[in-house]
């Protein structure tokens, strides 16, 4: 094979962490005398020691994420993502990727020997929580001598332990990348699991966990949950591209064995992986997502200090495992405790193995976020419209752009007037405009996804230049006074007079501010000044200022229902107007 | 348990329809000397025996479909829809339900005893396909003394028969019900059912399939293939509906037991389902699934004949075993054979289960199907504009109304001009009417589904007053183009002098053939005629006919673009005009 990344053969290290002076308190309550993790390491540690990101594998993950092994050169299971120039170059940070605990390719797990009696652990190994991995990892931090990350990523059970680190320890990284991940299994979710656990331990060879002493294992039924866990990670769509119905091999009797292409697929799968991974291990972790709800009960995590990590969640769009709501739930309980979030969903037609694949608009985001934000030039000056918007503005107000494109106000209000800033916008390379200027935003659609923000949760809510490209303006302008306490809403008008003298001479009005043919616009209704006006009130919007703009960008003073090209609005809700 | 459907307590009959002297010669060429079907029948077979339905049962089925057992009073499978007054009133028709060949309860399959050998079939029972079944219950028909059905009606594996049965015996039926179904697994379908089959014969009970000789049983495979199976027939929202992340019963200690009350439930569907079902029956019916494929490979059924049943295709939104795609392939191939095809997809929480559940809108849909069209007076005028619209239309056309609302004008073009019509409308309430008219109707989306319709299919393809309420007019022309030889286009006129002074008096335009407010209108695109002339022109459609029209629907000749509130174009592609 080639060495498609550049980082040629790598090795994995092993290291005692804990031992019996100095064991490992789980989070359950149990204590584990011996610990030893296995990791690799790709790039250089630098001097001051701050350019360490640490990789976080998911359920059958394994430390080699990348480069490739001597011997048996099979390739690290992210090399799309980590090496030489790519979106987490190795020329720049020290990637650590560690064998999870409870694992079982090096690192302490329930099918490894209990030194203290001789005999693996089996069903006696503590169980799991995802809390127990951070303490695993912070502590091999610490015997690499490095005190902060730069960032933690990581893709499904791998995103649930960035998201648990950061609740936690948010003083101990710079980002988070949370990738695929859920914050709370769902009933379905569970139920997939539950199904292959039953397989495995139902096996006639699992024994009670006690295969490995008899010399046995619980093949049939590791291979069963494999197979059944293997058709959740891809879509629908990417299984009928691999094999739609085409049979296997040879044409022959048709019966119970292996006639289609994706049957063989499958029992290969169910084949090669008994003979990598632990039917012990598979209980264990796929346990701990079960039980993972970092957000639910009565212990909810205390705020995020504004100083904790920045946040990146992505998710797939055909990803039916962990879909975008469970992202999108992640985001909203981020956004309440106060903490910067970007989040996409990025199109990819393979499902939950997306994060393990080569789809450039999710690379280029993980590499737009992790690297450092561009230096603006300062004297780079913002649109007209856009500085008349701002100055309406008080410093360190929080701030919701909806439509923000490229983040240049929101840059502005972040790095001028102390603002705390959240942009929204669907367009991807806008959005990757904007996160490599360091300001967070959100992929959500304005008609259907306003929901996720909570009531009164900023104190300015700005549209500008979108309210005519929606859907449903009204129920965008009700949504944005339930979010925030002050609005600022700018619009063409439609009752500009050039508009008017196109219209009389029987066409369709165009103009620099409405450029589009009525047949492709993407606005989609038009407002006069007047009728816009007649809306905000009767949504109990009450105009607190208005300034009506020529194209230039000039206030209009009388007449603007017919002289002004487009206007700007300051809008309170009657009940906080006083009105 | 209440008699909720009034039918009482029913008998599971049983009738020896193959013999030897009369065996069951098999589609795929194996004959079965001795075959007994298990069948109920609910309501009475009138003198003229034109009243019969039969009901076809999915995978896990039985005869059992409505009304109650004495002894254990367990309640049909589909008292939802069957009994008196249901949406298959059993006052009216003669509903028939047999157990599959091949099932498990009553009918033979491989379980049973091989008379001629005393030893049960097991795997050397012949593979079965849907072909298979239709045989045997047009044997069950016979032995009834019913030569022709009014209806077929089955769901998921039963609406593949009702399909086979139709394309194979389109003059038995008058209609034809196709619920969940599929012409065609896809690769995931088939690597779910893969995977249950393995569950099974891997169990180390399974002995080849001689498990009953030895009084032994593959439990455990077959309750981890049911417990699998049962995650897809619900959807996902319907598990965290039902369960959420709940705890199952007391608090205990975590471990990998039944510890979330959707485990309690899986594994109470596994155990319960071992002691109804046999595992041989679960693999052959399964089977027959993954290879049912009517319209693929080179033997294409001949075309229907235009005097074969007409065909009502339901799916469910949130179903995901059989998604709606599947359902639209079965509309896109019938309606390419010529076929009268109304569809609809429902809106259903409860996923691919939805076609055994109290669904009102899916009830309703059925019953309108069901019952005779309405008798429509024959004096019912038809609107001004409609008239004027069918005036163009020659007798015998094939005609496609997009947006065909109650479908007045389809009736009219099939009743008094002979054409063969079919109708496009998302509201279901008209849909409803359009279907109880006799008029077949598609569910469909304007903007996004058009693609369903092959090239050239119709001759005529009308837009009556919709194009302004689509989101893409370009496009939507451009189907029809592709879709018809004439386009029939209808609109309101946006330069209608009375909207243009509103405009000038600085608000937006109103009018009764344009009655909203700007912001929540259901219409997103204006037009002039002059500007949706220069559309049809750019997309090479050239005017044949034009009439603008006064608001009463009067022609207007000079000034129409000033003068028109609306008008009636009749078009055709430049190629075809011989422009």
């Amino acid at each position: 094979m080639a060495d498609v990344n550049g980082l040629g053969v790598v090795t994995t290290h092993q290291v005692e962490l804990f031992t019996p002076e100095r064991p490992l308190t789980m989070a359950g309550g149990a204590n584990l005398a011996f610990v030893t993790v296995a990791y690799e390491t790709y790039g250089e540690l630098n001097a001051a020691k701050d350019n360490a990101v640490i990789v976080c594998h998911a359920l059958t993950g394994d430390a080699h994420a990348a480069g490739w092994h001597d011997g048996d050169k099979h390739p690290g299971w992210w090399n799309t993502l980590i090496g030489p120039g790519k979106a987490i170059d190795t020329n720049r940070w020290f990637v650590i990727s560690p064998n999870l605990l409870g694992g079982c390719q090096g690192t302490t797990g329930p099918s490894s020997v209990n030194p203290a009696t001789g005999h693996v652990y089996g069903l006696d190994f503590p169980l799991l929580q995802v809390r127990d991995f951070v303490t695993v990892h912070r502590a091999l931090l610490e015997h690499l001598g490095i005190s902060r990350l730069h960032a933690a990523v990581g893709g499904s059970l791998g995103g649930m332990q960035v998201l648990q680190w950061a609740l936690d320890f948010p003083d101990q990284l710079d980002q988070a990348v949370i990738i695929a991940a859920s914050a709370g299994l769902t009933a379905q979710n569970i139920a997939f699991s539950a199904v292959g656990r039953e397989a495995i331990m139902l096996d006639e060879n699992f024994l009670g966990g006690r295969f490995a002493e008899q010399g046995r294992n619980p093949d049939i039924g590791l291979a069963v949950a494999r197979m059944m866990a293997h058709i959740t990670y891809l879509s629908e769509d990417a299984f009928t591209e691999k094999f739609g119905r085409a049979p296997q091999g040879e044409a022959s009797d048709p019966g119970f064995g292996v006639d289609f292409a994706v049957e063989s697929y499958l029992r290969h799968q169910g084949e090669t992986f008994v003979s990598r991974f632990d039917a012990l291990t598979y209980l264990y972790l796929s346990r701990v997502m079960d039980y993972f709800d970092p957000f639910g009960g009565d212990a909810a995590p205390p705020p995020l200090s504004l100083w904790g990590p920045k946040f990146l969640v992505i998710s797939f769009d055909s990803d039916w495992r962990f879909a975008t709501e469970h992202s999108l739930r992640i985001v909203e309980q981020l956004a309440a405790r106060g903490a910067g979030v970007s989040f996409r969903q990025i199109h990819s037609p393979w499902g939950h193995d997306s994060f393990l694949l080569d789809v450039p608009e999710y690379l280029a985001t993980i590499r737009a976020f992790v690297e450092e934000p561009a230096k603006v030039s300062a004297a780079r000056a913002l649109r007209p419209d856009l500085r008349r918007i701002a100055a309406q503005v008080p410093r360190g107000s929080r701030v919701l752009d909806l439509g923000c494109g490229e983040g240049e106000l929101l840059r502005h209000l972040m790095t001028r007037q102390g603002c705390v800033v959240t942009g929204v916008e669907r367009d991807g390379a806008a959005m990757l405009e904007a996160i490599k200027a360091g300001v967070p935003v959100l992929g959500l659609d304005l008609d259907t996804q306003l929901d996720e923000f909570a009531d009164g949760s900023f104190d300015f809510v700005i549209l500008s230049r979108t309210l005519q490209a929606v859907m449903q303006p009204a129920e965008v302008l009700r949504q944005m006074s339930r979010i925030g306490n002050h609005l600022i809403v700018s619009m063409p008008n439609f009752a500009y007079w050039p508009h008017r003298l196109r219209l009389l001479s029987g066409d369709m009005p165009r103009s620099s501010d409405l450029p589009y043919r009525w047949y492709d616009t993407p606005n989609l209704h038009y407002a006069t000044l007047a009728s816009l006006e007649a809306l905000f009130d009767s949504l109990g919007l009450v105009t607190q200022k208005r300034f009506a703009l020529s194209p230039s960008g000039h206030i209009i003073g009388a007449g603007a229902n017919w002289r002004a090209s487009s206007a700007i609005y300051l809008l309170a809700s009657r009940r906080l107007a006083g009105a």
